[in-house]
């Protein structure tokens, strides 16, 4: 069974939308990215940081998904990462109103030994520094580098994440990010930029506008699927990130082609997460939900034009 | 051979974008819509009025394309419709410096004899009583009636505009508009509403991020190809629905499955249009590069995941 590592935060999140509010409720890049994965046949593990206010009962609806919990330190009489934001009326824009960074401000990650040979390194939205000494911590380099950011580390930390992205394999990051990092408006020139400071493959997610995946000259879109009702934004582009590092981890195959489907599965989970608060969906998700709607993805785009 | 009756403003844009600006050249809806039909095997003619200032060679750069003009009024002594518009830097917003409705303000459109029993009709953009003329002048009831329309009508003259809608088969319209239209922020659920206003296929145009095909419950979507250069977007939405209608029109196919391919083979076309200022582009688009094109869209979307 193929190994994926996962490195990212585990976090109290408390959310107002439109739809209601939460008090703090289970959130954080990687709970969002190991839920997703582990929709697959994989063998993975957390690398984080939490407080004793983390209740078991959290850690017990990871390791009850065959998500290896020994690299999440535990810190005594310290508080887990909480974040509080505010979306506004049509769900694409939020106010951060909290940030606490707590237990999360003196991080340094320790990769489990049996974790160091993993084939696919997720590194999920967290300082580059930490990022880059997880991929320093494997004894063999993965078969794929996953990386996830956003433009909080372009504002503060541009040196170290340019660092980070030298030695990545997939980069994903949304529409306004990669303008942002590139000065190009264009998404087609963005990808070109991003390809050359290193990574094979990029991904650029548009929230309710798909996901595009850029490999040399090659582009591939996936659409997010239209809904009825989107409830809680949340923890989608993790869930994403987590769909596709989970299937091309279970599938052990890295080509394009396969890429494409990853993308397709990655956009298939985010299409439930932002269905409930939080992780509520995610959690209680069945196989034969997700079939079903992939046969969904495939009538929403695939098309039979004769080409001459 | 599929007849197609166009029905639209034949026109002067003046434009300015970030990348320049142009004096008075050749626009209009029903130019776009029939330069884009053109591109497929149909005998299209287009109703429509202009002034006398409205040079030949604009006359003659349609009929050499097999569009019957016999529909167009030619007011002595009047001016023609003029726009002037002003893009934003990022393409997607624009301001309208100049309308002068001029001719088009007294315009009684007359659908010639021999195109009375057209296939399909497509109302382009315009008042909606003279959308509502052209259908009540057909001897029968086309195969298809595809109606486009803008956010103006909707402001001014709300009740004519509903009255049309309830007489054709599809409507092509954009996210804002199909928002304002229906009072509902999802997609999914303005298209239900349009759908209970009797259009059997609603097409949402998304510009840059795509379009959407509802019918009944079934949805299809059709990217925007992702382009290292967008120029110029006017005209963009009616090459989009003269591809569309000029397929239906030489497929003599109204089926879901083959809207589809309409949907593709619009979007296609209009990611040409977009390349150069005003019809530029449409004018010299040769068949090849039209083949060409649609491999790519495919490339785009089509992927091969196992489903269970």
């Amino acid at each position: 069974m193929g190994k994926l590592l996962i490195v990212g935060t585990l976090a109290f999140d408390a959310i107002e939308s439109p739809f209601g509010k939460t008090d703090k409720i289970l959130g954080g890049a990687a709970t969002f990215i190991g839920l997703a994965a582990s929709k697959f046949d994989v063998s993975s593990a957390i690398v984080s940081v939490v407080g004793d206010d983390f209740p078991q009962e959290y850690l017990d609806l990871l390791t009850e998904r065959n998500i290896d919990i020994s690299g999440v330190e535990i810190v005594q009489g310290g508080k887990t990462f909480y974040w509080k934001g505010k979306y506004h009326n049509d769900l694409n824009s939020r106010d951060t109103l909290v940030t606490e960074l707590n237990t999360l401000a003196d991080f340094k990650p320790v990769v489990p030994e049996n974790f160091k040979d993993a084939d696919v390194v997720m590194l999920g939205n967290l300082h580059p520094s930490i990022q880059m000494s997880v991929i320093n911590q494997m004894n063999m380099r993965p078969k794929l580098i996953v990386l996830d950011t956003m433009n909080f580390w372009m504002d503060n930390s541009l040196e170290e994440l340019k660092e980070v992205i030298t030695k990545i394999d997939v980069i994903t990051i949304n529409d306004e990010e990669a303008r942002q990092l590139t000065n190009e408006y264009s998404l087609v020139k963005a990808a070109e930029r991003i390809h050359a400071m290193g990574p094979k493959y990029v991904v650029i997610k548009k929230g309710e506008h798909g996901a595009l995946l850029f490999h040399k000259h090659n582009i591939f879109f996936a659409p997010a699927l239209p809904l009825e009702e989107v409830f809680d934004p949340t923890g989608a582009g993790d869930t994403f990130a987590g769909g596709f590092a989970g299937y091309l981890t279970a599938t052990e195959n890295t080509s394009f082609e396969n890429l494409k489907n990853a993308v397709i599965q990655g956009s298939n989970l985010a299409s439930f997460c932002v269905e409930k608060f939080g992780t509520e969906r995610m959690q209680n998700l069945t196989k034969t939900e997700i079939s079903k709607r992939l046969r969904q993805f495939a009538a929403l785009t695939q098309f039979n034009i004769e080409l001459e």
